[in-house]
């Protein structure tokens, strides 16, 4: 089968033939459907961040994937059903925190992340998952189900932030995303679709006419320009933020984070930054945790549990959001494409590796339930695409 | 009455003739037994902190009160109770913070506190506070419920970082202090004394011999010189900690806590200080609160809950504990003695305005009860330090 692969001789991505693998007990066969690319794959691709297999020369990408049970094997997972695979894996098998179904609070060395450390992706055409680690989701979800991981890591950064104001009556009314790339997106969809926040906000650096920003702007939210109005600057210029999500990697905004959040306010810290020096007011920074028990939370990866709510809040999106967001689907040929990010146009890319439309009526010889919502409508933007772009 | 105040004309704290306030409906007039001395009154006094009364040249000062019942109005108090009074009040009355019993998380501007901010303290022979903000405590803990207010910022802080880390399993074993002054040491008193964690450590910056690091030790802790163990080096010196409260107001520690935190740690941050402008790798400070899920939260103040369960607390503190934190109780003529915090011997002072032992004998004509340990013993050893003090 074929799989794109980073590795130890050659540059960028590359596409591989290896063995269809054998499920061990308890595992299933998926047959991939999509994968998608974000930061990390960047990253591993340029050598700032991931490590191969012991004794590898290669590492096969892909760690946002959705596909279906090829062999169910000895597990209790049936033919033709639509999974997407969590992440980390535990590389002895014997972990607390993996036993306690809480991987993604696992110390860093004590497991692999399937496409990212130590351990082989979902990138190819197939790929093997001890069925604990597959979430099921509804077929209506089988094109899109890529998003269910990053849209996983957007609700365990959540459920941590709001635990955080658990002790105390928090009824926050603002919330504002740092970032406008496909994560920063994904965590404006949710906010925005659900009733905790009356105002959000989405902070960018891009020039309009932009398809972020009209994102932005139809899921209610209003587009900051960080150019125009720095982090610190918010309060003043829009108003005091209750919660926000940082999603640029950029250290700076980490830390003005403290500045912009109202009283009693979280900032949940995702983007993964590498060193960077810079002076700050310190004493001011601390004082103002301090004086208006702010707090700061960092999160990184997710659960099962994240998987399920992620599945559930995928569902409420609208479909324009989630047609706008993923720009393009490249078929396997293709693969490249998937990874250039220079374009202003771009936000999210995925790969096909197997087309669903045709085994879902071939196993399941059913038409569209009602809960699928406008399926059949993703499906011609996705195969226009797919021609304009195979 | 005599008050202890500071003035507009007049530097450092002077003695006052006030007249006797006259209780409110809903205010019980207290005879004010003692008043600690902590921080806050250091920095209102030499400016840097505090707001007098609108309208008025002098702040009573003193946050740190336990007085006993002299008049309970129209409240259900009855004369001889015991009360700690917590500190912030609303000056308008209306206040959905305070009407949630929450006063501690109401914004800055939307509040007083009684001897610091805008409304006259405790430090008078006499004060009058409406009585849902006066918690009743035993009698055993007439001579020393002055640390309950303290002991109750500390709960408040337990509680925050508690609840930031109850979305998954938590289980921390080792705790750092940073700071060994009074608050810092009723903060490792508090983790010593509960079975929560197997390992203290309280970082200091002084030359044995000293009292607080003989504290640190009776209490089970290890005591770390900040001089030969800065914060980022403590976990490859000792351990990574799952829980540290900041308590020294020194920023720079409060960024190099998330160095020192273990994976899913979280930093309590106490300290109030000043603007300070520093270099940090705040890229590698995000990374690290992000990969390793850590947290740090600010935490200020405390609220009728906190002082039920500092109440509570301060119970189970061993005597030598207790004894050997209040270095000094002074009588109302030598107050001045209780601001002097030179010595390297002092550790809380406090200053005695009316003594409860006289009061008690005839207001219950009942000795103690079981409950109330070794008062007789602290009385001693306080009778004999007011006899060379006074």
């Amino acid at each position: 089968m074929q799989a794109i692969a980073v590795s130890r001789d050659s540059e960028g991505p590359i596409c591989i033939e290896k063995p269809r693998p054998e499920p061990e007990p308890g595992e299933a066969l998926i047959q991939t459907l999509r994968v998608g690319i974000d930061g990390t794959d960047h990253e591993i691709i340029n050598g700032s961040y991931g490590e191969y297999p012991d004794g590898e020369d290669h590492l096969v990408l892909g760690h946002e994937a959705v596909g279906m049970v090829e062999d169910p094997g000895t597990t209790n997972l049936e033919r033709g059903d639509i999974v997407t695979p969590t992440v980390r894996r535990s590389p002895n098998g014997d972990s607390v925190y993996f036993d306690r179904g809480e991987p993604d609070m696992a110390p860093e060395g004590s497991y692999h992340e399937r496409g990212i450390i130590g351990s082989h992706g979902y990138f190819s055409e197939f790929f093997t998952s001890q069925a604990h680690h597959l979430a099921s989701i509804p077929s209506s979800l089988a094109q899109v189900g890529f998003l269910v991981e990053p849209l996983s890591v957007v609700h365990k950064a959540i459920e941590l932030a709001t635990s955080s104001r658990s002790s105390f009556t928090w009824e926050p009314t603002a919330a504002l995303v740092l970032g406008n790339g496909s994560l920063g997106l994904l965590m404006l969809a949710h906010l925005t679709t659900t009733d905790t926040y009356k105002r959000c906000y989405c902070l960018g650096r891009r020039d309009r006419p932009d398809p972020t920003i009209d994102i932005i702007e139809r899921l209610g939210a209003t587009y900051i320009d960080s150019r125009e109005t720095p982090v610190d600057m918010i309060p003043s210029a829009y108003e005091s933020m209750d919660f926000i999500c940082e999603a640029t990697g950029y250290a700076p905004h980490a830390f003005k984070t403290v500045d912009a959040l109202a009283p009693n306010g979280v900032g949940a810290l995702l983007g993964v930054p590498d060193s960077l020096n810079f002076e700050i007011d310190g004493g001011a920074l601390h004082n103002e945790l301090v004086l208006h028990n702010k707090a700061l939370i960092g999160s990184v990866n997710s659960n099962m549990s994240h998987f399920e709510t992620a599945t559930e809040d995928l569902r409420t999106f609208p479909d324009w959001f989630i047609d706008s967001l993923i720009t393009d689907v490249y078929p396997l040929s293709k693969f490249m494409h998937a990874f250039d990010d220079d374009d202003d146009t771009t936000i999210k890319t995925a790969v096909q590796l197997s087309a669903y439309e045709e085994r879902w009526w071939s196993h399941r010889k059913c038409g569209w339930t009602s809960q699928t919502r406008a399926v059949e409508g993703w499906n011609r933007g996705w195969i226009e695409r797919l021609a304009r772009n195979g």
